[in-house]
């Protein structure tokens, strides 16, 4: 079973949601309310959940908590990924603040930087290390999946350090550069530039209808 | 012209490739090179550029230049965007220094918070607002679009008080609840954990193939 990205975007906005209504108390939800949410379109919500084998009652719609578990089963991780933050600037401290990555799904071991003021320490309480040990200390605690929020100039130069440990599966790019890897090791980028680019041209793109 | 929004992603990262090739002096690149340097089949990059009506000559390919200029005129921005920044966190403080805010093609104009620390004053330059005064400021500055960085908890509620001012248009929503606006408002989100969370699921599925 290959899934499509879209797919697996939408997938883990339905769980998200879902979470959401379950915590509220909500019991069943209807794929025109899923749709509302959203903002897909109701027709599109049948087909995911039917793809991944949940049908809803006509008339009824969803079960919540049991629609909410069986994604959640889907989406699950079958351990807990060790992984290791490059780059401790402003963005990187923004993400160790952010709430995704007290997800129990993942565990920072490591940090990483080049400034001697942070290299030695203890940042949110994980060790940061030089960028220069990124193979050594990935491979002592066998890091899989790299978060990386480096300048553009030295990504590829950190990518390439990262290969080289061998124990790292995953990286998720935050440089606005094109970084490049061997098959084995999987590059997930978001580039703020590009969504904002991407927002802008929607709206030239409105006024221009 | 309805243009998908991959094929919109696909095209920004093409801008950004060929301003790359032609600041490093590069004059011709093929469909293979560039499919190789992004990540998608030759096939795909042919039927992109095609499609926006710039065919390469067997044997040779494109020429960077033209191609890149002809690319940069189908995202130009007509003009210059007023925007504002609502949350001057961690996250809001790292988008303010990034790169993708340098762009020509905006200029943000206003900040919000709520911190008695930061109302008041200005910061990298831009003077910061309280929340409250969202509505007045915006319509003062014909602000058309928002970069929401704020807690989930107060996410709609920031919402409801850009819509008020009439003014905006589009938003780039970092927070990670769903929120929503009438359709004259484009709400377009960037979720750190989702993107981490389909990072996962792929490697996930990588493992149990």
């Amino acid at each position: 079973m290959k899934i499509a990205e879209p797919t697996v975007e939408r997938l883990v906005q339905y769980h998200r949601l879902l979470e959401q209504l379950y915590n509220e108390g909500q019991k069943v939800v209807s794929s025109q309310e899923i749709g509302e949410m959203l903002a897909f379109k109701a027709s599109q919500v049948r087909k995911d959940l039917s793809y991944f084998g949940e049908i809803g009652k006509r008339g009824v719609g969803y079960h919540v908590e049991k629609l909410y578990r069986h994604i959640d089963g889907i989406l699950a991780s079958p351990r807990k990924w060790p992984i290791a933050l490059i780059g401790v600037g402003r963005l990187g401290e923004a993400l160790l603040g952010h709430k995704a990555f007290k997800s129990p799904k993942f565990d920072i071991k490591a940090l990483f930087d080049v400034n001697p003021e942070k290299v030695g320490r203890k940042i949110a309480g994980i060790s940061c290390y030089h960028v220069d040990d990124i193979s050594d200390v990935m491979r002592k605690n066998g890091i899989e999946v790299v978060i990386l929020t480096v300048p553009s100039s030295v990504a590829q130069e950190c990518v390439d350090k990262i290969v080289q440990a061998g124990t790292v599966k995953g990286i998720l790019n935050f440089s606005p550069l094109s970084i490049v890897a061997p098959d084995s090791v999987l590059i997930y980028s978001v580039d703020i530039s590009v969504e904002l680019e991407k927002l802008l041209f929607y709206l030239k793109h409105r006024e221009e209808r």
